[in-house]
């Protein structure tokens, strides 16, 4: 079982291949969702009383806990309007919304606090602190966090990433948090720190894993149309850390392949907007995908010269 | 036997790592370097009186034919000076002075004629038209371009493409090439204009390899230290020439080796000034630096759901 908490969300969306209002959002869906294919899921988030039904209803279909969903009757759903104009890989944000987001202070229940694995997705890291001492037993901790809390909240980000096992950044962030100047010199430097994974994150490019003994390089799949990018990060996060729990085992095969799920996910994710794709996807889809990631990869490495 | 066309040129390079000048240089040098490790290479360029022997012996202890590299009395050596020190993954142009190549116009020798595999460096498109009039019984031509050409001369530079049948582009200049926003797509249009092989180079993102049957990712190394970026393309182009020339087999295993080889070849360039790397460089370091991109990128595609 796998616990996550952050945030749920509606966004505005504007794409070179549309524009789409209210979409169902936010990265404890995006991440609850692309784990749900692989393990059970539960989530810790909150919403204002203008979330609509359908959506808990789709999000119990996934098979995921929503109990640790709470409504706060005080403010409105947390709204983030952006849009990927100009570069179809970078999102301009236009506006956030926090609502009751901002005053979310995550209190678990005791049955949630028990979870075996749990993911800290991006929000401020005092909260992320105060999530894992209510779990003084999960045995696997993943994180996100983004540039904004790297620049204001350092110090309490330190302190996360020392607790956690595995952090999910990009090249940029793993950059700024360390202040180096090459990605893997800033996932040893993460790595020295605490976590004994280091996963950076690179859009189309896919992913790069770090541990102390491998590095692992996840391929992205090439696509011919990207609809919507917004929550692929989680999308990745979401099939990494639920294709782990599923396993059962940390070994490094199957951290490569967790990766691979990740940015399995991912792929599917981009391909329509919000959580479109997902809402017809089915497991035979993904093992086909992962068959064209093997495909996509794979040479012989057999000797050349005699 | 491969034949390159191209600059051979002194640089004058600046990266975070040093500065150096009067380095030895240009795409026929960098080409007929990496792929010396693979196939016997034959170089026609021009240079000016002031190009040292030494570098002459240099090429030739690497088995390279420099018979076709001219001496015009009337100027001197292509150089070009530049920097990376705002980004090591970008090259910042400080002066190009075309000397002697300026007014280049390669005469290939009866028996340079005859050679089974070609390599139009990045330079005039109808100096490359030319070079191929001149070789009517090649069989595996690549060229390079860039986006100076793809401005300036495009008319000249889709005549050429239509000739060849492998094609080193990076994602900008494919984008650029065919009005395309998205690299697969753009990949798809070239190869609609004749070529059958479309590599667009990703810098330390790899490689993708593109034909009508097959997608292939080659992923890029991860360094701690990148020293100086100066021909990691034709590096790339060399290792992948070399590769095929050496196999003599165009299949879908040998062209996916070919590209592994590329960004190989591509990562020990990267490691030292100029060609400094590959002058200590061997086939063993190679075979392991390819055992080192397996186990960097592989991963078991076995099933996941019951």
């Amino acid at each position: 079982m796998i616990l996550v908490v952050g945030s749920v969300a509606y966004d505005n969306l504007e794409t070179p291949a549309g524009k789409r209002d209210n979409v169902l959002g936010g990265a404890a869906v995006h991440f609850s969702t692309a784990a749900s294919f692989f393990s059970q899921v539960a989530m810790v988030g909150v919403v204002g009383p203008d979330f609509e039904d359908q959506h808990i209803t789709f999000l119990r279909s996934r098979g995921i806990d929503t109990s640790g969903i709470v409504v706060n009757p005080q403010g409105k759903t947390f709204r983030w309007s952006g849009h990927y104009l100009n570069d179809i890989n970078h999102a301009e944000t236009l506006a956030t919304e926090l609502g009751v987001f901002a005053s979310f202070e995550p209190k678990l229940s005791s049955d949630h606090a028990q979870t075996s694995h749990l993911f800290l997705a991006n929000i401020h890291p005092r909260i992320q602190a105060s999530v894992l001492d209510q779990m003084p037993v999960v045995k696997f901790v993943a994180m996100d966090t983004m540039n904004y809390w790297i620049t204001t909240a350092r110090e309490d980000l330190q302190k996360v990433i020392k607790r956690v096992d595995a952090i999910f950044v990009n090249d940029m962030e793993a950059k700024m948090l360390t202040h180096q100047k090459n990605v893997m010199n800033a996932a040893a430097e993460i790595m020295n720190w605490g976590p004994k994974v280091v996963i950076i994150k690179r859009g189309e490019h896919g992913a790069l894993l770090f541990t102390k003994d491998f590095v692992f390089s996840a391929p992205g799949m090439p696509l011919g149309l990207i609809v919507d990018p917004t929550g692929a990060g989680d999308s990745f996060a979401g099939g990494f850390m639920g294709y782990l729990a599923r396993s059962g085992n940390g070994s490094e095969e199957h951290l490569r392949r967790a990766a691979v799920f990740g940015s399995v996910m991912a792929s599917f994710q981009v391909q329509d907007f919000g959580l479109d794709r997902m809402r017809t996807l089915t497991t035979a889809d993904i093992e086909q995908r992962l068959k064209q990631f093997k495909t996509l990869s794979d040479f012989s490495g057999h000797a050349v010269f005699g």
